[in-house]
């Protein structure tokens, strides 16, 4: 979703997922191959141009999304795809925001259909969008919306695959159902999407930015406690993103007229019921921006201590003297 | 391939491989969730019913291919696809082994279909699976063959895709080429592939069992590495596996009036060789099969005095006693 300003440095050191992952996995997925250097000052070569290696562990799996806590990443070899011939983008509005997202796990369970894309945006996160880009806002009777992008080798599975969806998406409560008629068209609702999150950075100058993972099946009662938490603590907790993985970007805006201090007293709370509720329905606390410093206080919420213990003694082992980005993700 | 045989625990332990890697990845890739036993005999969940997390290090990515040798995966969480649909099977005889594979990376690169599965076999192996399954042997002027599975949501995909695979093998020197007219009639191509280790395994007491491998591009060069060592040694070394991945499974077979004394005094020597051409190539020494006790001797020859320490580093610190199938990979 960063296309304009993200690196492939950056993208395997935090195993970025992004918008495609439902049906094209995060990025360690295409990672055949690193260089590394190692704390200790040492060259590393882990895989190569290789599609399958078990010649000791899979270095590549732990080493993508270490958040630059084991390694620093010199080359890194990428398995490509072949590009997909078809595609096609459906923008689906909901007078109903429930019915949205109860739409998504129907959406491959009842189709068969794995979607390239399946964004779900409430009305607050695309107005805040439109604002920003200075586009017409959605229409008013329109509470949520999907953006389901449709790929594969050629024209007439696309098109077979959007019928399908349109029926389903009908079915579950959509009242308008554009589908882009070109890449300029498909690449504005994108454009909007994109800069959901920019736009809110600009709209507060403080605010929460969650990256909420569930199981998907437990997206419905998730939006319905995020839904909750709003009302019960004052801040407006917008929501969107990667509905079809489990994966809700939340933002959470105080009143306008909160003071810093209100907030700061008013966050932790918050986020302490949010993540009780997210450690209730098996979910975890980030799903592809990582743990960083911002989150590393929290996951004690979500993983158990053997858990924990189990990640400080592989940073221990491959990082001794602590020198890679130290205090990144546990003390 | 081993489907009659194998458990899901082994699958994940040894991060199992197989005939459609080349589409579906091997299995980390749909491991969602792991309730582990660690060392320490705690228990300790990783992920979950999950699509994506970032929380901490990817540890799934870590124990899947470890080989038993860092935690007891009592609970493994998976994600499913939808069956496709449509299917076809092609196997396609070419009289010269070189041209078939030869055409395995030009199949993917010129028509841009990823196949479900791209298995060579060298007449040897196939006619070896024939005559311990005691089906008729492929044709005199067969040098090698390819099974070819295609697949996808929908029949007519497939049936485009079975044209264009059908055209680019008659183009790279098929001289025969067969369509499988249903289900039965592919599963008989396949139960002959999947018999080739056991045919192997049950003509001769003692032997070399080979999962290399190499760039797909470097398949080619590989074959006739093969084909040069087993005239310099005198083993026969038929050759078969998922071409596509650049994963080739090679038996060793001593002629039959070696005796075990002289098998023991070439097959070091052979390997050597071997591994030392793999390593110029590329590859590694295993792709799906693991190291396990067999292969462990030879990890340096592929893999840097840095890897393997670092390999050692991080079963020292998730099993400090040494507990967990000791002496497996690395002292």
């Amino acid at each position: 979703m960063s296309l304009d300003e993200c690196h492939i440095g950056g993208n395997v050191a935090t195993n970025a997922g992004g918008g495609k992952a439902i049906k094209y996995g995060v990025t360690v997925r295409y990672v055949a191959g690193l260089e590394v250097i190692t704390p200790g000052g040492e060259v590393m070569e882990v895989g190569g141009k290789l599609l399958k290696d078990a010649t000791g562990y899979n270095l590549i799996g732990l080493l993508a999304g270490s958040e630059g806590t084991l390694g620093v990443f010199t080359r890194i070899v990428l398995r490509l795809l072949p590009v997909p011939r078809a595609r096609t983008d459906l923008f689906c509005l909901f007078p109903a925001a429930a019915d949205a997202i109860a739409a998504v796990p129907r959406l491959m369970t009842e189709t068969g259909i794995v979607p390239a894309s399946c964004e779900f945006m409430d009305r607050e996160a695309y107005a805040a969008a439109c604002r920003y880009l200075q586009e017409p806002e959605p229409p008013e009777d329109a509470d949520a919306m999907l953006l389901v992008t449709l790929d594969g080798a050629e024209e007439a599975e696309v098109r077979r695959q959007a019928r399908a969806v349109a029926r389903l998406c009908e079915a579950a409560g959509a009242t308008d159902l554009r589908e882009a008629e070109d890449e300029a068209a498909a690449e504005a609702y994108w454009t909007i999407r994109r800069n959901i999150g920019k736009a809110f950075n600009a709209a507060a100058a403080f605010q929460g930015d969650e990256d909420l993972v569930v199981p998907p099946a437990s997206i419905p009662r998730l939006v319905d406690r995020l839904r909750a938490l709003a009302e019960q603590y004052g801040p407006a907790m917008p929501a969107y993103g990667h509905a079809a993985d489990g994966n809700i970007h939340v933002h959470i805006l105080p009143p306008a007229d909160w003071t810093l201090q209100r907030w700061d007293a008013v966050l932790p709370r918050l986020l302490d019921d949010l993540y009780a509720d997210l450690a209730r329905l098996g979910g975890r606390i980030s799903a592809e921006h990582g743990i960083g410093l911002k989150r590393k206080a929290h996951m004690p919420a979500v993983v158990s201590p053997v858990y924990l213990r189990s990640l400080r003694a592989l940073k221990r082992a491959l990082d001794p003297r602590g020198l890679l980005n130290p205090g990144k993700i546990f003390e």
